[in-house]
């Protein structure tokens, strides 16, 4: 019973966590968005490079993101899927993503996305992001307008 | 410590399973990699479409892409780092092909590889892949020779 309760409130924490990460995507929050990363985390982003090692690459990256766009960005989570036990968890889910960027274009796309989490000293924190567009084998393009 | 060893084995366990998945890849046998798989696994694959529902869909891939091979598919993992509690585990890693195909071209790339694994009735089992390549957002295509 221990064991399956713990499932149910890692479970449950993992998903407040995840509500207050897209939160903080939508109001371009660095601080708040960076204070769910371990240093030490490894993100493979949808875009170049390979990897981003550690949080600082990540704060860098997002803040050069966040500044391409007017106002808040628009971006939700479908089918968020979720698997914790007391220490170790992941989540995955497909994530849409709908803003104005600065020079008045408009993005307005689906990705994957895949998130991992340990718990550090009693706290929750990322230490793994996966986030990514399949691409067409044929043009050798990244499909940027895939639908679920 | 009871606590502490099972996250260790757990992890030796997943390394074990994570070279298994590499020699079954490796030797295109598909009932041996397929074995690693639970029924209801998701995965986001490197090419279209945006994900692959169950492991009939990801079977019926694996077969169709082992058949486009000659001889065997060279492949390995850089960097594997795991992550592992009693039943819930994740790890990820850089994976380099290398292989011959049937019409006598050559697929040489590096991509980027999350497995996430749950104990269930006590046998590890992915539930859950996401394997990719970044794009570059000044072409718009999928960055396929991207180095670590």
């Amino acid at each position: 019973m221990t064991t399956l309760k713990s499932e149910e409130n890692g479970e449950a924490e993992i998903r407040v966590l995840m509500e207050e990460r897209v939160e903080a995507i939508r109001d371009k929050n660095v601080e708040r968005l960076m204070a769910g990363y371990a240093s030490e985390v490894l993100s493979f982003d949808v875009v170049d490079p390979l990897q981003y090692i550690g949080s600082n690459e990540i704060r860098r990256r997002m803040e050069e993101w966040f500044a391409t766009f007017q106002g808040p960005i628009g971006i939700d989570n479908r089918g968020l899927t979720i698997a914790a036990s007391d220490d170790v968890a992941f989540c995955h889910s497909l994530t849409h993503v709908n803003a104005t960027t600065m020079v008045g274009g408009h993005l307005e796309m689906w990705w994957r996305e895949t998130v991992c989490y340990r718990k550090i000293d009693g706290k929750w924190l990322i230490t793994h992001q996966h986030s990514s567009v399949p691409f067409n084998v044929e043009s050798g393009k990244a499909s940027l307008n895939l639908q679920p």
